[in-house]
């Protein structure tokens, strides 16, 4: 599972043209070993041998020849040339065939094993570790010096991701050159190196058509729509990179307000008009209601954890009385889980429902109750009887806290978005009924959205106490419709 | 030996005067198991083991709790609280009780050794690189985030490499960590990463200053000395790094002329007025005449050569016909070559002279020649007769050459600055007599300066060559020079 | 007939807004001297007291009350907070009441005919000049320094303006102070004190959202198309001034081509994709096809001639190979005339067209040839038939010819955007049929576009003489289009 | 006198190098008639012909020739490449020669004084109005559109300035030049056109070195000096124009304290390290203790005044509790009419002194006292005497409160400072002994200082007083010296 949660990654445009090539050239019957690729494969080892340079012994390491600009360049060049299956040939071939010497680490290995003095072993381990460098990575490392390089290898790495998706392209290789790209990313994208920036009306045009373009969360839908979002009572930061000018990496949108917020409509659609001055006494609430990234090649670069920390400080000092900082944010996959229960649950409704709300629902519906509930939960139309809503309110909410505080994967939340909150230390703190009656809210959340509310006194024990033990914070009004859930509901 | 050459390191303030308490607080006797430093060693272990996270687990690595500021900048403060010898208490606690786990290594290396399909030889490769990771690699990562965290690391990198200049301080354990470091910083400061900014009269006060100070080669005396170096005629340019801002990190001053210069005081203190507009017809060739680097943490991250190359690009693209780019560069370690020359060849001064040349010297002074010879150079005395400058021109230019182009260290230029530029692809080029007859350049170079030519088309080609066979690319004049010296002074 | 040529201004929102106020206000029957305005004609009588100074005398001019912010913010307030009416009763009365003083002027003439020495002459012309000053040139004075004051001018203007126009509030007064402030507001907005920028697609949100809103000649429909305006192949650029800060001025649209364009479609609806990137060789044209301005405040302040000559000394900067330098403009007003023609000439249709063209339209169309003609020109669906396209092509070519050389206006060129090239110094050189076959164009120009071209060595002698002389500098084919319309129009 | 006050007007390097050529080329016995201008005088006349344009009748005023740079620009060479008696001759033909048509003012005047109606005599005024505006006006307003243009004019002005002031140049017509460009001026340096900027450390190189030497009341003396000034506890603002970039017209110097300064080299020699962080809470207080023009040309420009209203604004912004505004302002001139009143006073010492002061000023000096006293006062040496310093300070003190309050020019405060900071509406409000023993202060200002204290509530209605009714709005301690000065030294 994919494990860069809430961000729903949108990759740039450059890369969703290969994806969709990617889908076409990689149905079956046409593997990577094909024609068009294996004809190019002379050109490939023969590019590979130019342009990969051989490891420089130990003793050299560090000591690299000045201007290699043009072999970098030419891989460069030539791999963009190349068609989806193309590349799939030559970043199998680039893993397979250009990782560490598996002789000499095995050699060296030995040298460790053996019982020796301090300066020795550190020595051996030293040589170890400078052998265990995959050949490739010398490319990687002069790839990033060239203009553009480092967004270069970001769509490489969103390449690789897509390719391991697919079965037929997937090897020990390619995850492991994943593995190495995902750590130098990791350094480079440090946050220490990261720029924050606050996006305003004043901001430039083609920065804020791209933030359009990267929320995944709330989509906009025109340019009234942006403007509201980084007009007054609202903020948008986002993190750019000096190696990737002009481009955000993850944007953070802010509602400000007087309390926490229960609905996503009154943000998005009937927010103040962009004329109006803000009133700092109204102001006591920040609500974090979208978090995007735009890099699919980023994915598990921890980036968005950072931002919220770093804009709640900024928000702190413009705002110092602020009190409270929570989401409002979706449940991603309910829907999905919800219909299955129901599917698991036929025949035994009483599992899920209590008698009264049984009887209630099946006033509100014509025709087999789990059988009409399941059609009109997937087709969202639920949501047009006001008696069916009301008589789902508690089943719903209970199901959903459940789903959120007791379903787990690995032995951490389920949802990814609750999973991400959690880690940054936040408390699940309210689920709120009605929230999102997009078509996509209630496709995905049942219309629900739910409050990861951060006490910033707590969120650094919380987080460590998430990731040891597993322990999910949570509130009251969660811990109790859990409960029920678990009582009445039997799951 | 160090082996930053030409840029002679000058640290900042700070780091300056923790040097100098050093030199105090490493006296003999005082080593750093001395009493104060042991009276703090319980704070210390304590403080390290708060501080410094365990590795997590192979399968969880990537996944860290998300707000740990706090212990880090907890590291921080402490260090930046202690004196020299505490400093050297920690790093070396810190170097040896939190690197590697060597009972994990030598466990995994039996598990690579084994035959083993590669899927599980890769896994297995994957786990011991991780193993190999020293503990305190997690606590750097973590500071590197930390405000000014960055700044923190290079000066703490200067801290370890003057230990390690102590023998009390040196230990595997230390060079070790030096290593980790230094590969870190490589990363981070890629060129990539870095800007460039181009420094004139307009550029910030304080970035002048700093560049003023920082200037090593041909020290800036005041502010008129200053605004010349960035005036017409001149260019000035650095790299900065966002993590590090309104810090120079290496700078190179250039001056555009209509021929390769030969004379260092022409260009530093005789320069065209600031006042003057360019004649951009009148400028043919730029002359790098001085590169110097500030942070003395970053010893051995390639950034210089870096910067030289951006900086010819720039200078193509502002003058389009510039035809000629060379260095007019010091000599350092000349001077003090010389004399042990001549000391060696005491009595055999007809291995360094030829006969006509000694008669001329002898004529040119009084009393015993190679005493009172070794005497005038030393004190750069010799310099103020013409006669014994003419005498000497010959067989100093001669012997100079001979240094440049056949005295080595490991294969490498002995001199650091020649094997600075030959490690970029340059020519040695032109000896010039009486190139800097200012004090320093009398003392350090007996007056001459080289310049070391980039002819662009071949500097990938030079480098290479340099690198791999430690072919020395010399012009016909200082191949002449070395050859009569080879001949005629036997050494 | 508003002469602000060409830039057919269109006011900010704000004026927008009370220009809607004014037309409701102004109803036939409602005066300035109506009751409500009448009521607070005290109020107003006691706030011009307060808030318009005396004149100091004149032997202390120069010397003002340093902090005088109070009473001009007062008068802003209270004008702001004005109805229309109320704005036209407080302007009619600021004009006739706070001018200058006559009987002073009056006295002070007597003294100036009197023969007398130089300086007793210059001191009484120059106690005259002072004494013509208007008292409420003072306030004016006052109101530009404070913060939104020069706006809060140049709008004040614009309502000025508008009174101007409506018969009930025209009043001598009135002109005499619009005089006043034009004079003033041209020195303000004199073109050392312009700030020339371009806009890019990198340039602020609510710039270009501006830009959009103001373009007038060309209607930016969404936010597409103003993309394309600021793209590859195009350039705009606005003068801002420091005093209205994010407020573009006027804007000038250039479209870059290798060729003088014929068609505006081409160039805003057909353009080049935001992604190319642009050949420098293939560019040798300069095409303006668009300049508007934003406040009609500035109504008759010399901005847009200003603006093309910067632009063209930029562009010639960045292209030092172009050669040519060209308008595409609208002929607005040409069709309402050329239906005022026909109507002049009904039954004396030969002195338009000649025999065989009169047979061509009669072919061409159903019913009866002139009234029938009439309403296809008016309702623009004369377009549609490709045979009555053909058959007008030459007699509205000659008499557009006509309309845009023959006729005057006090001796200037009817048409104001004529007018206004003229007045640069352009040549009227090339008719374009079929050049704008949007609705506006056909409505207003019956599709036709004209090249006024700059041959900038030419410029300065063509203004002055067109100035001078009203000679009017054209090309063959508008001469010879012109010279067959006198004789075979017999207009 | 010049009354452009407290701000000693430095100006630039250009004018002050025409200064000096002035002093030479106007020595006795070369006067502007001189053979060398009046070789050049066809010239002269041929290019004014050529550059100077007619006034457009008043019909068509306001429509000019579009591009008339190349005249304009003509003239700007020609008076650059002239010596100063070549200027002084061009200026004096301009002023002289292209004035206002006498004849047509003479003739207009006739017409305004007949009784007419409204109409008619506004037509009239307007058209009077118009005709006296001089020819050279016009030039003036082509020359302000070129590049460089409004510095070109501010020198002008200057050079002007300069002639106005040696007898031989003087003449009505130049003295009127003088009016109408510095009505010009005015209009063009409103403060709504003017650019506040706060100068830092981090400000760029050359605005620092520009502000160094434009500083004229305390000098600065090395960039130490400069870097203390722009450090914690001060502030540096200056006004900048768009119209002259990278040029600072007037710069005010602030101390941040937490009480009213009574010695300023306890602020420009001994302040706060620049290394220090500021503490808010020691900051109650502003010192305006230095604000220097340095722009000649702009002399009786009102630009001090509101560069301090702004600056007030700015720090209350920042320093939302300040409560305290002062100047520590230098007493220019006091030294001097101290030695006149002295020198009138001769033999009665008792109308100076009283009996006691005078005996223990006899008791500190030898020789006779007054003579003595004159010398000692007039070399600074008084200073080294502690028993005379004590015996002066109440005389003094006394002496100097009557010079601030009781000396009038034309019924304005005698001193500029005094006089600049009560028409900005301060009070006179501390005097302080041995508050600047600079050489310079106590040459001046016999070592004592004035605080004008910003009471920010009254300054409007104290400016108002002042300038009306000349009333001087004192603290008590200046009252009752002043009191005690009238019954005491009966001057």
């Amino acid at each position: 599972m994919v494990r860069w949660p809430l961000l729903w990654a949108r990759r740039g445009e450059a890369a969703a043209a290969l994806l969709s090539r990617y889908r076409g050239s990689l149905a079956p019957g046409r593997g990577c070993s094909s024609s068009s690729s294996g004809s190019r494969g002379p050109d490939m080892d023969e590019l590979l041998r130019r342009t990969v340079a051989a490891l420089p012994p130990y003793e050299s390491r560090g000591i690299s020849p000045a201007l290699r600009e043009g072999p970098s360049q030419e891989f460069v060049d030539f791999y963009r040339a190349l068609e989806t299956d193309g590349r799939a040939a030559l970043l199998t071939k680039l893993a397979a065939d250009y990782g560490a010497d598996h002789g000499l680490v095995s050699q060296l290995c030995g040298q460790v094993t053996e019982g020796r003095d301090v300066d020795a072993l550190l020595q051996a381990e030293a040589r170890l570790r400078y052998s265990l460098t995959p050949r490739y990575k010398l490319l990687i490392g002069h790839i990033c010096r060239l203009e553009g390089g480092v967004k270069f290898l970001v769509d490489l790495r969103a390449d690789i991701l897509q390719l391991l998706q697919s079965q037929s392209a997937d090897s020990p290789q390619l995850r492991e050159m994943n593995g190495i790209l995902k750590m130098l990313l990791s350094d480079w994208f440090s946050v220490g190196f990261l720029n924050l920036e606050r996006i305003t009306w004043h901001s430039s045009c083609d920065l804020l058509q791209k933030i359009s373009m990267y929320e995944a969360v709330h989509p906009v839908r025109n340019w009234v729509d942006i403007k509201r979002r980084v007009g007054p009572y609202r903020r948008c930061y986002v993190f750019t990179h000096n190696a990737m000018p002009r481009e955000p990496l993850v944007v953070l949108h802010v509602a400000l307000t007087d309390d926490i917020a229960k609905n996503i409509q009154a943000i998005v659609q009937y927010g103040p008009s962009p004329e109006r001055s803000e009133d700092v006494n109204k102001i006591t609430t920040a609500i974090f209601y979208s978090i995007s990234t735009s890099q699919q090649g980023l994915q598990g670069v921890e980036l968005g954890n950072y931002l919220i920390k770093r804009v709640v400080k900024e928000l702190q000092g413009e705002f110092p009385h602020m009190k409270k900082f929570s989401s409002l944010s979706p449940i991603p996959g309910f829907t999905t889980w919800l219909l299955e229960i129901l599917q698991i649950k036929e025949g035994k409704s009483n599992q899920i429902f209590t008698e009264l709300e049984y009887k209630e629902i099946q006033d509100a519906i014509e025709g087999p109750v789990l059988e009409t509930l399941k059609r009109l939960l997937s087709t969202n139309e639920w949501v047009r009887s006001d008696k069916l809503v009301r008589a789902l309110e508690m089943p719903l909410m209970r199901l959903c806290a459940w789903y959120l505080y007791g379903e787990k994967h690995h032995g951490a939340a389920l949802n990814p978005v609750a999973n991400f909150h959690l880690q940054n230390g936040a408390v699940l703190w309210r689920l709120n009924w009605l929230a999102d009656v997009s078509p996509r809210g209630l496709s995905s959340s049942s219309g629900m959205m739910a409050n990861y509310r951060y006490f910033l006194e707590d969120t650094n024990h919380n987080s460590i106490q998430y990731l040891r033990s597993r322990h999910i914070e949570a509130s009251e009004q969660i811990l109790s419709l859990a409960a029920q859930c678990q009582k009445s509901s039997k799951l």
